[in-house]
């Protein structure tokens, strides 16, 4: 297998990048990685290059540019020569820690949705309490939703809940303010009444509140909402911990309990810790286009690959191709 | 000053409303309490009726009663007999820990809107780490928002967070899924422009990340992403303390940990608590109505009742009333 690396792309690239592609390499002896960016600036950081395929690329979008103008412009840019490389067949997927915005115009304008799928997806596995996660989309690919983009956001989250990790029936909520089947605004009444008919297993709504305590496997929304709730979690989260730590910091006496604990908030660290589960898969373009943590280090970053391995091995693009097709012939026979 | 109560409302009535109630009399020597409910349920809980007038009440609206439908037909529910009160003049403001959607519906079919204003808002003053908390309006009144009502809630928002709060010059901030001014879904984008104009002090648009770092001192947003925000609040919030005390709980020397932590943990969950600013305000109403948690005890409740107290005492009614009819001229003048 193939798959297309981003070099460039990052907080801390080329360094993370290139120690997360050395770490995939090591546990999948049948990859190889195609690796974008500047040779210059990569070489430092290489060693052993069997595997690995360098192309040199003279420009990076950076985190600032603004997506869909980068993207067209920036014609040698190391994630177009990406996104490229999948649109031509040479990869089978791709993988970028860089700008979100551009790597999601370079999903649509050179990977390309597949037909039927009329908004591509973005989504990522959250952790829950129980340690089993679930898949959230979308995340901010498109701010204003029509109810039918959801069902596809809902039929794209269970081929991946159920190809990638492995639930054989996944459950599908529907995020919404109200557990009750009439609540919620224009767009989720609407979307309600839709994923009752679609071919996915449909629990209802769903609440914030629960989305941690394991809700539904699959957690359908429009992007501006998804969006919001996904950095509410983070803000949040990150505040909790913050508090807790001045609270350890203190006194003595807490100084001495954050030593007695340390171990334990490591490990609780740990499985908030969604990094784990590989970064935001784009879901509805051609091949997989994986948008790993812009902070990742390179476990995050080679937990991004083993993601992207996967996708393609579990045939999650295929599937959805052929589910979607599936479900537009029934539409239109009835 | 006068304030109705409805005795009956919320998990722990009537039992913590009256402690509630007794509590707010003790530090208010100007104030009386017209308190609505079944006269024979309250009265173990009562002793000296100083200040307070009882009427009693047959009915009770329920937390599972459909809203609309429980106002227009139990007439004489305590709260349908507590709202009257303020419609007739007969008290200031009332104060419900009862069904939010019935309170919201006895808002607006009894108290009735301020002229001009379109959508009430629901509002509460949420914590930040720093201490300051801000207003996040609307948390769930209208699911479905127009630009236009957001440009209300901002100018009530921070017509609280003056008058109630002290905030001299109140920061506002749009709700939204990036900072820059062109971000968003329709909604938001229209209302960035409307907001940039309106008689407030809109420092434009905030993420959901950085709510609790006190992006703004007040927040607008549709009801619909409020309302989801607030409960992914509480949702993480109560998701990693749940966390935490597991781990305290892990080991022997955790819960040594736990003993030395203990006045540290309980000053960090006071802080978190934002019963201590009161309940949810209704804003856009003829009077204060406001919505105590379901879950108060006595000490949350007369929270509430102070907050409304505050609302009466700093004239937050009448000065929303004269911003907007003196928007509304401008608007007209141009």
């Amino acid at each position: 297998m193939k798959l297309a690396v981003d070099g460039m792309g990052g907080d801390n690239a080329p360094q993370a990048i290139i120690e997360g592609v050395y770490k995939a390499l090591e546990v999948s002896p049948d990859l190889e990685i195609l690796l974008y960016g500047s040779k210059e600036k990569m070489q430092p950081f290489l060693n052993d290059l069997n595997r690995i395929t360098i192309i040199d690329c003279q420009e990076v979008i950076e985190g600032t540019d603004e997506p869909v103008r980068a993207v067209r412009r920036k014609k040698d840019a190391s994630m177009v020569k990406m996104a490229e490389a999948v649109a031509n067949g040479e990869a089978d997927a791709c993988i970028s820690a860089g700008n979100t915005g551009a790597l999601m115009a370079a999903g649509l304008f050179i990977v390309h949705r597949i037909e039927g799928i009329d908004r591509p997806a973005l989504s990522t596995t959250l952790p829950t309490l129980d340690g089993s996660g679930f898949d959230m989309l979308d995340l901010g690919s498109n701010a204003d939703a029509k109810p039918e983009n959801l069902v596809q956001y809902a039929i794209m989250g269970s081929i991946y809940a159920k190809q990638v990790r492995g639930i054989q029936k996944p459950t599908v909520g529907l995020l919404n303010i109200g557990t009750e089947d009439k609540k919620g605004n224009d767009l989720s009444k609407h979307a309600f009444t839709l994923l009752k008919d679609a071919p996915v297993n449909f629990i209802g709504n769903v609440e914030a509140r629960e989305l941690l305590n394991h809700a539904a496997d699959v957690v359908v929304t429009d992007g501006f909402t998804g969006n919001m709730v996904l950095k509410t979690i983070e803000g949040t989260a990150g505040a909790v911990f913050k508090m807790m730590k001045e609270a350890f910091m203190a006194s003595t006496k807490s100084k001495v309990a954050a030593l007695l604990m340390k171990n334990n908030l490591k490990a609780l660290k740990n499985k908030m810790d969604y990094t784990e589960y590989g970064g935001a898969a784009l879901f509805g373009l051609k091949a997989p286009v994986i948008k790993a943590h812009g902070s990742s280090n390179g476990r995050a970053f080679a937990s991004a690959i083993r993601q992207a391995r996967k996708m393609v091995e579990h045939n999650v693009i295929p599937t959805i191709d052929q589910t979607i097709t599936n479900a537009k012939q029934n539409d239109s026979e009835q």
